[in-house]
């Protein structure tokens, strides 16, 4: 399996610029043999301006960027990309315009049949996965299924934050909700990636990249920290 | 129109044990006319120790319960209801469970023709109002629609929590999320109650009550802060 991803949990870390905290990963994932990425801003209203924040990051890096949402016809764009970068925003109106321009099943086959290197960011990684039954984001709009792309067989919570021993707040925290999700039948592990956290998946080897621990929920065991530079392969084999 | 609804932001509220920051507005709402309440536990998993901790606090205030899950026939329970609850947990859960049980409709003639009283909390709330576009809640599993039992034309985000000026978390905030709500077409206005706050509904009047202000977020104009005794009946018209 040709399958390549880098999949991010957060766009922006705390003090720094847009992508900053994981550019050097970004370089090495797509390397000196992409030279244009397809972007896709389908997760914030304001296409124009995502797009061009986007293409602004990638120039500096060493990469022409083309958004999708510039083509004429999106399934052709994707179907001539080199590499993908799906960004944040609403999760649910990413996968909802992902599915009304029928890109879901294309993207997965470029990327699963044809390797062609994919990256995503916080939404752009919920979609990445086999649902986005644990996206943090507001249901916004109704998406026709909850199923996204499919690239991994599990499912990942970005911006993972660990409960507060100082709030007064009596809303579920992060944990209780991914262990609500697992008490639904047949639910695969979730991944929760701390905001500066990646996964890198090279075919049927899977690695935690960045700054900070993430936390696994295995479904019906207890949930274990891994640091970054582990193997966390396992995952791919369901 | 009939309609009389006790819409809670939440079950609990900090250092208080369930449902105490609203017994003397449960009381009041319920009356000494109702002696029996349907309770309608579907948002958590384990609805007997659900339905137990509800009857318990229930029985305190001088009011027998049903749970809506013991029913042979949940649509006959409804049908025969002196007085409606539904409690907090997982919003997708507890819609889909009242899709999968037609009691949608069922509940909404109840309460709006038979002027049946309808209390809710936190997931309970937002089933009430027109859609659980609003929710907090993971999408852990998928219902037939977001659009719920529509007992008022508006919006409702339960637990609603002010952005927290300290914090390094570059995920949304709350009224990020709300505001990306309003990007989409004929949205309407959302209502934040904040922890310790609850709306009153009478027919075509709405009155804040509870410990703290609410914040409206109208489609396309500015919030606005409301506080405990203030009209709201304005929501009611769309
Ligand atoms: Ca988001
Ligand atoms: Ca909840």
């Amino acid at each position: 399996m040709k399958r390549r991803l880098l999949l991010v949990s957060n766009s922006t870390l705390y003090g720094g610029g847009y992508l900053d905290h994981c550019q050097q990963e970004i370089k090495q994932f797509f390397g000196d043999h992409v030279k244009k990425i397809l972007f896709v801003p389908y997760a914030l209203k304001d296409r124009d301006t995502y797009a061009s924040t986007a293409r602004k990051k990638f120039t500096s890096l060493g990469y022409e960027l083309d958004s999708v949402h510039e083509a004429a016809d999106p399934v052709e764009a994707v179907k001539r990309a080199e590499g993908i970068f799906i960004g944040g925003g609403n999760t649910f109106r990413l996968l909802k315009t992902l599915y009304d321009h029928k890109l879901v099943s294309e993207i997965q086959r470029r990327v699963l049949v044809d390797g062609v290197p994919y990256m995503g960011s916080s939404a752009g990684t919920n979609v990445s996965t086999i649902s986005i039954h644990t996206t943090n984001d507001m249901p916004i709009v109704y998406p026709p299924s909850l199923d996204a792309i499919g690239l991994v067989p599990f499912n990942i919570n970005p911006h993972y934050v660990d409960p507060d021993p100082n709030s007064r707040h009596m809303g579920e925290t992060r944990e209780q909700r991914i262990l609500q999700f697992h008490e639904e039948p047949d639910t695969p592990h979730v991944l929760g990636l701390r905001e500066g956290s990646m996964l890198l998946v090279e075919g049927h080897k899977a690695t935690l990249l960045g700054s900070t621990n993430a936390r696994l929920f295995p479904r019906g065991e207890a949930a274990t920290e891994f640091t970054p530079g582990s193997d966390l392969s396992f995952l791919l084999t369901d």
